[in-house]
């Protein structure tokens, strides 16, 4: 069985996790209320019912797989297939009421990434990847994802979520590639990524990241043509400081200039 | 005439703007070319082609009516009822294909903002005011727009596009207000405003904004039963520095701490 069959699982998960999780977004049930019983969170009662309605999908099809889950903690990590679930990535977003957060299902296989998901339920899009390939859905249609080419670095349109997220020297570092590049814009979690994979942006740069954070996400970069690794151009998979490009020559440079500790 | 019968026309402003903008949003035309012919900046073009849309109708229902855009200068300012148009708003947000840009459609009489939309053509959202109610439509429905209740500034979310468009002493007051709240987010622009209006966040503090990028929002806020001023507390239809709250408790709060100059 290889990863492309996986696909319309991915699918089915992606649609079950969207019904449970929507109905907490921009809704009453999503105002939090501060006067009857504190304590109820709809962000987290969201990923909560977005991960339950995913781990019993997986326990039922495929009941020999892992689980990794923000949520519900892990089964079966050493399993050979493991799935890792992040039911909303960009919390903030969620909160706000901006569309720009995703349901984020990744699968491994041997702990290496080999089918991602992002799905942003509200607009309807998924963004997919298995490494090899990369595709779209959305209003906007079915596609192929592909990177843009970026010949330097001072070309480049940088994502990240928010510096301030970063330690100090981190920060510093950021901040060197920040006054190289053309653009830079804050805000967009798991979005980011998926703007890269489809060719708008050319570099997102974040620390900090758990797997549940990032291992659905880098088999859509790379199956278009992107690169991701660490800030110390190791496998990005664990998370940790993470820089992805779409162009190899930009995720070279900015690699350079985050590890110049002159 | 009241501003209320201009809502049907504000809609059909609204369509001719979306369909001159969207061919250029996350699209081969959208996409930069490096190598051939430096300077077409697809932005710019979508602005254009949003804006040009929008003033052939205008001028072609309301040729009294006066116009002031952000691309193709003021017409008629002095005009009884005049139109303050941004066919783009949020354009890192555009070019990075995030799908939080929003055009703005302004009508004022005798200078004052008399009826507002906020249309965001891909995920088919609008949002409108005449400073008396304010509406939703798109995705989720329709319905109307109400601010939420917050007691202190402790229990506020806060937005603001980005800090580092903020002088430094302004970065030093905001960063006051930052300090107080419960979460603040980056990113947003005129979104902003509009999850403001429908009760998700409660505060949106901005500066250097000009009045296209505010008049068509103060009666979207102000219509769901929000503050929106200067910091300085003065009417916010120049522009400038603003504070946008859902409460006015928060309002004033904010107020205070921004102006606080010890």
């Amino acid at each position: 069985m290889t990863a492309v069959d996986f696909a319309a699982f991915v699918d089915e998960l992606a649609s079950v996790s969207g019904d449970a999780i929507l109905p907490f977004f921009r809704t009453a049930m999503g105002i939090e209320n501060k006067q009857a019983g504190r304590g109820f969170d709809p962000v987290t009662a969201a990923d909560r019912a977005g991960e339950a309605a995913m781990r019993t999908l997986i326990k039922k099809t495929f009941s020999e797989h892992g689980i990794v889950g923000e949520e519900y903690g892990n089964e079966r990590e050493d399993a050979e297939y493991v799935w890792t679930l992040d039911p909303i990535d960009g919390t903030k977003s969620f909160i706000s009421g901006m569309p720009i957060w995703g349901t984020l299902i990744g699968l491994s296989h041997r702990s290496r990434p080999v089918f991602g998901m992002m799905h942003q339920p509200f607009t309807r899009e998924r963004f997919s990847g298995d490494g090899a390939a990369a595709r779209y859905s959305g209003p906007a249609g079915d596609r192929a994802l592909h990177v843009r080419p970026c010949d330097a670095i001072e070309d480049a349109v940088l994502l990240t979520t928010s510096p301030l997220l970063m330690s100090a020297n981190d920060r510093v570092a950021f901040a060197r590639v920040e006054a190289q590049v053309k653009l830079s814009r804050y805000g967009g979690d798991c979005y980011a990524y998926c703007m890269l994979a489809a060719g708008h942006v050319d570099l997102v740069i974040e620390t900090g990241l758990k797997p549940h954070d990032i291992v659905a996400l880098i088999p859509i970069v790379t199956g278009a043509g992107g690169v991701i690794t660490t800030w110390d151009d190791q496998p990005a998979h664990n998370g940790g400081r993470i820089v992805a490009a779409g162009d190899k020559r930009v995720h070279a440079a900015a690699l350079r200039i985050l590890t110049d500790s002159k």
